[in-house]
């Protein structure tokens, strides 16, 4: 369990009554999800207080309570990096348009999504208002960069020389941008924050090592602090990253039975060392191309907390991850009991930082307990304490939990004792919940009929033998949106293709995917 | 004197390794300061591996070893601005063109130097690689955030309504893009790696002391972190914001004599509140503008870290902020040495961390100990140990100081207690000293020769009266190239005007700056 806490106790305080004072005005309804699950999730994110849209089309504003939420999953995957060597560094935001073409698979990944800067000045228009000066166009257009690999394959060949400067292991913490027509806020937006780290090695082989180590770290992050259970493996050719030999992902299931990439692992062979002439002398004298990598993890793992553990009543969040981990709501009524209340709730939520809390006292006044708890809830905050005048008299406080619901009257002194084992048991409770969803959708097919129906049915991950070609693969995403998100098994004699009836020679997890 | 160190022996141990490669092929010597000084600021940020131009006009990368220590400036920061009730949130990269002329002075300010995203898409073109597709022009013309008050003030109009509501207390870290025509790795560069907090207060009392309550937090994140003396005050209107109705920055003086803003803290009045729109009910029931602030520090610091410090062996950092803090270097000879001395060297290497250290061991073979010697200190690593067989004899390591080049034979057993006051003491002299060289370059100007001569020969900061008009200051920069970088006092009496004779209103620090 994370136990060190950033903020203090006070500052915690200032924190949420800034989140809590927008969402007294946001008393509208949550969608249940039965009902419509994208208009679900659109209703949570907002009520959670996490992003919303800005007036630039598909770019987002990500408010604090969602930037911390990120800065929680940003933080122990950064601490990871380093510990397995890793350093952070930072590359330009803009990429000559003429580096974009040099992977001749990468630019056509990419091309129809780049955002393009072309001029470098703004001028008083005629009519008022300003335009942009004609006369300030660029020699070269510069591409805001979707993702960096050309602009880091440039440097690396300057960088590497000799065996010695092997291996390079870097990491970048930045925003990209790719130009999305159809956008949903943390999922799918035109900018988003992400992590994309570049290494270069002398062989295939360490190559191949470091794609499954990162892609380890990812599976690890999700499962340890996400609380979200993933699937991990390689992609099929057309799901492959544009300019990589092979793209393994981690890979998780929504709610709605639809699957979300959560990170992506590609091993890029020497496409990009040969597209950008990254070279060394080896041991033996010889000069070679490098084997390079890179692997990323986006704000997009943002919604998808969402899409796992959110309910009804909006957010749950996992207590490794959450902002908050623990509000306390002091009960009064009587304007003789306040004083006395409010300062045991404070006396607590005091002592809740120095045992490595995030914990916040919400002391509002203008508030009922009824909208506070209300909001908490829509927070996702996991562990509520409700501390009124009988608790006080009783040396108690009530925790409620926000993943079931259930409350108990605690002694107020076992605090410190129950927390960590309460925050361990939800955090647990929220992965094996997962778990099981998506053991109960994941479904076997024998021929493309019940292929379709699974999916049309009830979603999910559904495993399928196929003759492993992109026609196949292109043939069942038509018919049912479904695209391999996992190869499970290459071989010979898996029995028959569900569509062509061939030899199978691939075992595959197809899901509609986000 | 920080002792949480982030990194893992192990971990610093691959960090160095992977800086340190690069920097075997760089023999290249560093110029002295004395003969050209901004050639040793190149020199020297090249050879401590910092940062090194991109292929794109302006943009740098920052390397491993300059964005550890850019990290090591944020942390602190991004903690006192937690403390102090602070959020930190995400806008959008992209700010709409005709936001950026609904604040005259703002547009005024930054039209000259703004990257405008006009299209979305390449294609391939007719000759082989790819072209912007003409196609693929966007309605709206984007500017890429030079700062982002616009759009910021855009969405807070949207969250605020009511006094309850306030203050909005946000910051964030991001990347901006000011389009400069001459650059320099980290003092001036196209894009910048920033914070720039921004709230929103019921009142102008509020957002006076919001303004200055950061002013407070740079100065000392300066002072203790960075151990840079910064002076604080207001600018002079010449030299404010474009938008604020006050600007005020901590500025500290290079070894060249030339100042540099450290940071700055704006209160924008109502200015952008009336722009946007922001408006809230007060508790008297009107609806009323609120007052906005802004505050900004960037990667700006790292380069005046190499200024304020740095001597002509190249870096030399302040142990809080420093990526590595101590080195250890075994000197082996003879093979049936090495062994030993490398095992005594590698179980002091990991004891360090666990004090709280970042410590290195230099453990390469290939290479002798005076190349390695030579590398740190070019790197700054405030402390190197140095073990040979003898030492190892003797229980003792060698403590270099980076600083002041002195050694001292110290007991093995004595390290935990001698280096945190050894690392307080390195820290206290590098700030006296960059103090002491403040305090013999300010001089007070009598007249406008006398001014003009210490800026031509002397240099640093030079106390002048002035009449306090613009067209003294524009007189008295088109002369000298110097600039109000502070204003000391307003008020009557203070003597005759060093330009004009006339009588006196204002005392200025005036410098030449970066």
């Amino acid at each position: 369990m994370r136990r060190k806490g950033k903020r203090l106790a006070d500052v915690a305080g200032l924190v949420a009554h800034a989140v809590g004072a927008k969402s007294e005005n946001m008393s509208n309804r949550i969608t249940p999800r039965s009902q419509d699950f994208p208009r679900w999730y659109q209703d949570v994110v907002q009520a959670g207080d996490l992003a919303e849209n800005s007036p630039v089309r598909g770019c987002m504003v990500i408010k604090p309570h969602g930037y911390s939420l990120w800065e929680n999953i940003r933080d122990p995957l950064d601490r990871l990096f380093k510990e397995t060597g890793h350093q952070n560094a930072y590359f330009p935001l803009f990429i000559p348009l003429s580096f974009m073409g040099k992977e001749a698979e990468h630019v056509e990944g990419f091309a129809k999504e780049c955002a393009v800067v072309t001029h470098h000045r703004l001028r008083a228009a005629a009519g008022g208002g300003v335009e942009v000066d004609p006369n300030s166009g660029l020699e070269e257009p510069l591409v805001v960069r979707p993702t960096s690999e050309t602009v880091i394959g440039h440097m690396y060949a300057k960088w590497i020389q000799s065996h010695r400067d092997l291996p390079v292991l870097l990491n970048q913490w930045a925003n990209v941008v790719r130009w999305e027509m159809r956008t949903r806020l943390f999922l799918r937006t035109a900018e988003f924050l992400w992590q994309e780290g570049h290494t270069a090695h002398a062989t295939a082989e360490e190559a191949q090592e470091e794609t499954l180590r990162m892609l380890d770290i990812y599976e690890r992050v999700c499962r340890e602090e996400l609380a979200v259970p993933v699937l991990k493996g390689p992609k099929s050719k057309l799901e492959t990253f544009p300019g990589a030999d092979r793209t393994y992902c981690v890979e998780a299931l929504m709610q709605d039975g639809k699957a979300l990439q959560m990170a992506t692992s590609h091993n890029l062979g020497q496409n990009f060392a040969k597209a950008f002439d990254i070279q060394f002398a080896d041991t033996d004298g010889q000069r070679k191309h490098v084997w390079t990598t890179s692997w990323g993890l986006s704000t997009r793992t943002v919604g998808a907390v969402v899409m796992t553990h959110g309910d009804d009543n909006g957010l749950v969040l996992p207590p490794r991850i959450a902002p908050i981990q623990v509000v306390i709501v002091p009960l009064f009524k009587a304007a003789d009991e306040t004083a006395a209340v409010v300062g045991e709730a404070a006396r607590i939520v005091t002592e809740l930082p120095a045992a490595g809390w995030r914990a916040h006292l919400d002391d509002r006044e203008h508030l009922k307990p009824g909208p506070k708890f209300y909001e908490w809830e829509r927070k996702g905050v996991p562990v509520r304490l409700e501390l009124g005048p009988r608790d006080l008299k009783e040396g108690k406080v009530v925790v409620v939990r926000r993943d079931d619901g259930s409350k108990a009257p605690t002694p107020a002194a076992a605090l410190g004792e129950a927390l960590p084992k309460l925050m361990e048991t939800i955090q647990a409770a929220l992965y094996e919940r997962a778990l099981a969803f998506r053991e109960a959708h994941t479904t076997a097919a024998k021929d493309v009929d019940g292929f379709a129906a699974v999916l049309a049915d009830k979603g999910g991950f559904v495993e399928a033998v196929t003759d492993g070609t992109d026609e196949t693969e292109l043939a069942l995403k038509e018919r049912t949106k479904a695209t391999v998100r996992i190869v499970l098994e290459d071989g010979k004699d898996l029995g028959p293709c569900i569509l062509t009836g061939k030899p199978g020679t691939r075992r595959s997890l197809f899901a509609v995917a986000y």
